[in-house]
């Protein structure tokens, strides 16, 4: 047996080779105007590419860069391109990469404080900086009983509001004796536009999405808190027990904002849990002038949630996750294995992130959010979010102007939802179409019962003449569109 | 406002600062050796020394680089560190930390295939790859209805298993009803030796911790598969629903590895879902001469699930699942919004990821994997492996031949748990002062019901000269905490 191994990691190769990884990568984000934004491969087609067995023989980095070249890259739809509008956006940054390799590099686990008390304490940190950016409220500042933490993404972290709500409403009944001991149905609510990560956590948590009530809608697509206070009180007078209510803040379809302070009022009356997802339209309270509608009723809430990885230039993974009272999201997710055992947790005077969500392991995300706000500096990134708003104000004021199309939806913040006069398969045409040609990518959300196509400005490269080069491409493509395939 | 930002993506600022990053981490592997193991801040150390509010202004790298070594590393317990043999290892490696960065560069989401096709079908073929090198049985193999997935954490791949075990139990009607409408409690077991993560799934599936049972174990530390079928059947009796059985392959404390072949016979019994943990010792199973005790009864799993992030040198977070029959997971987990819609989804012929998992976005880790399996080569990566596991053989050897010393569990793999014969007291003793003195870091278990020091290796940088010298450490340090403190 070797008394010695070829190293996993060794230093002068790694620098060598990581240079023509950041080369690669630089290159990429050089060349990514030129590209179709959508990938055109077919289902198969990059499987087809790859030999069918792992080598047992190590290959060069190179081989692996030009079949990047040859075979990934022609399967992926650019999220960083310019022109991709689809979706929410993803925002890099290059600090954020730095981050992000970084964290890799360092390799730490922050499952406890003490398995690396600066992966823990820079998080906590980091968050409370964004607590004040936001300017949300001093209760989810970790110097009370709140604090944030980092998730993967908005549906762990409102599964994991939701568990707590339901802890909290059971009085941790259901942690110990599980739901079938109960015979009140809990309760959860959202809008009929909330995403649909909201069902997912219900049915995950053992509600069940029977019980996942849909609030109706204005017709903007904000919640009625006449119907959530008439949906609550009919529960209640049923037995059952309302737990969870998560307000939206920016809905996936329209950008709707919820009403929060009317539904934190009926909320309140039930004692039940406050959940705000901001998840986009949040990353936007950085700026004072846009905040007010955004943060209104956060001082109510049990939890506050939106994704630094959609508009705030951190790249996936990062959802932020605020709470009022850190003690029932510790309650109903703490294990404390005798392996994980130590002075620290022993001591109460320490957070350990692994008891604020579902994984055990965790890694130092909290790094390429330190980054990105370090080196681009909070004025600039609002000074992004201002200008990505005003484009899709322009946006917004042509689709108004021109006979042939008709916004679905008020433009909120950065999103604008718009179709043709002709009618909803005219608008389907117009999307495939825009879509087929490559030089940009939206998709569609249905806003009341129209099609809706989306348009929503906020990729790091994206400048101005790419919002005048989408809205000249669909201008030209509408006529065509407008008449029957 | 402005017509042009400034970017927060540049490709020449990016190379220059990236390669700044990668020569701080090159830097930092390098000086390894030297630092202590185990961070020795106290809490709040790390936050005391970082200013108290976001920067408005950027400012340069070097002033982040700067503030890492200040105040950051001080407060990391250095897992990559060659002294590193607490927990089980997080090994990373070169290729792995460049196929991270590479993840962040293109900053694609492979929630949907149609999101990133390139993404999807990389990780369904990289999986492929892997479930062949480990010796898993075909059903496990995407070209049936099988196939892998790569989740952050064992502990997010035990939860949907769960989660898919309690919807094909209910007949999908907990995801509906929730569980609340159902009178008879659903039960899951694992033994008692599992991991904690087991109960965290049950308390947030809704089952309860009540209902998650643990089997008695025998004196190795595996699970009794007759006390497993006696409560099985009395749960039975009783009106209960097994519906999940977790067999572990390398218990936390002491590598124990569960009878899965009778374990399979049982849970097939009752037609309850069969979930192997091999979070740990499942890379092993690339050496065919360990395999067979590791995958002993994979063909009757309905999955089966290790950790690259653990020991096959893929950073976190890399946690490899497959099922036998992915319908139950998707049916459990998937949820299908009109703004997700898109033809590929709808013909059926893709795999959508996102239905896999709790959350809805996912970035490329498949890059770290298949960076790792083709830069390395399986067969230096066997090497590896069979080095840890001789080294930890060589170590219990010496644990044994010291009468000062016991070991406190057959030597499992690479993990060796071990006590002084002078007692618990004694044992924490020398734990506490070895640790304290930084040149090692040793965890502790309770096996049986004695205090065992484990000693896991298995990290990238470890060589056989740093086994040999934490036993000479242990060894001097192992009179003194004999004595009473």
């Amino acid at each position: 047996m070797p008394r010695m191994l070829a190293p996993a990691f060794d230093p002068e190769r790694f620098r060598r080779e990581a240079r023509a990884v950041v080369d690669w990568i630089a290159d990429y984000w050089q060349t990514l105007e030129p590209r179709p934004v959508r990938s055109q491969v077919a289902p198969g087609d990059v499987r087809a590419q790859l030999p069918p067995h792992a080598p047992d023989e190590p290959e060069p980095l190179a081989a692996v860069l030009a079949d990047l070249d040859r075979v990934i890259v022609p399967g992926l739809t650019h999220w960083q391109h310019p022109a991709f509008f689809a979706y929410f956006p993803a925002s890099a940054s290059g600090p954020s990469i730095l981050g992000e390799l970084l964290a890799a590099g360092l390799g730490v686990q922050g499952m406890l404080w003490s398995t690396s008390p600066a992966c823990t304490e820079l998080e906590t940190h980091v968050l409370d900086w964004l607590r004040e950016l936001l300017g949300l409220p001093e209760r989810f500042a970790s110097s009370g009983m709140g604090g944030g933490v980092i998730h993967d993404s908005a549906s762990s972290g409102l599964l994991c509001g939701l568990v707590a709500a339901r802890e909290r409403a059971t009085h941790l009944q259901s942690n110990r004796h599980g739901l079938t001991q109960t015979d009140r149905p809990l309760v959860a609510y959202a809008s009929a536009a909330a995403h649909s990560s909201f069902d997912k956590a219900a049915r995950i948590a053992g509600l069940g999405s029977e019980w996942a009530r849909r609030i109706a809608v204005d017709s903007r697509g904000c919640m009625d808190a006449t119907a959530l206070a008439a949906a609550m009180d009919a529960d209640v007078a049923a037995g059952r027990i309302p737990c969870f209510v998560c307000a939206t803040v920016g809905t996936t379809a329209a950008g709707a904002i919820d009403p929060v302070p009317e539904i934190a009022a009926v909320t309140a009356r039930h004692n039940a849990w406050l959940h705000v997802d901001a998840a986009w339209a949040g990353a936007a309270a950085l700026c004072p002038e846009l905040r007010p509608p955004l943060v209104a009723g956060a001082e109510a809430a049990d939890s506050w949630s939106f994704n630094p990885h959609k508009w705030l230039l951190v790249n996936f993974d990062c959802h932020a996750l605020w709470v009022a009272d850190r003690t029932s999201l510790v309650q109903a997710l703490a294990t404390r294995p005798d392996y994980l055992r130590n002075a620290a947790t022993d001591s109460g005077g320490v957070i350990d992130y692994a008891e604020w969500q579902v994984p055990l392991g965790r890694r130092f995300r909290a790094l390429k959010l330190w980054l990105a706000l370090r080196m681009l500096g909070a004025e600039a990134i609002r000074g992004r979010i201002r200008a990505h708003v005003a484009w899709a104000g322009e946006f917004a004021s042509w689709v108004a102007a021109d006979p042939r199309f008709e916004l679905l939806a008020p433009r909120s913040l950065s999103l604008v939802c718009f179709g043709l006069r002709a009618g909803d398969a005219a608008s389907r045409r117009l999307l495939d179409r825009l879509n087929a040609g490559g030089t940009a990518f939206l998709t569609q959300a249905t806003v009341g019962d129209r099609f809706a196509l989306r348009l929503a400005v906020g990729a790091a490269l994206t400048e101005r003449r790419h919002v005048e080069a989408v809205w000249a491409e669909l201008s030209r493509l509408a006529d065509e569109a407008a008449q029957t395939a």
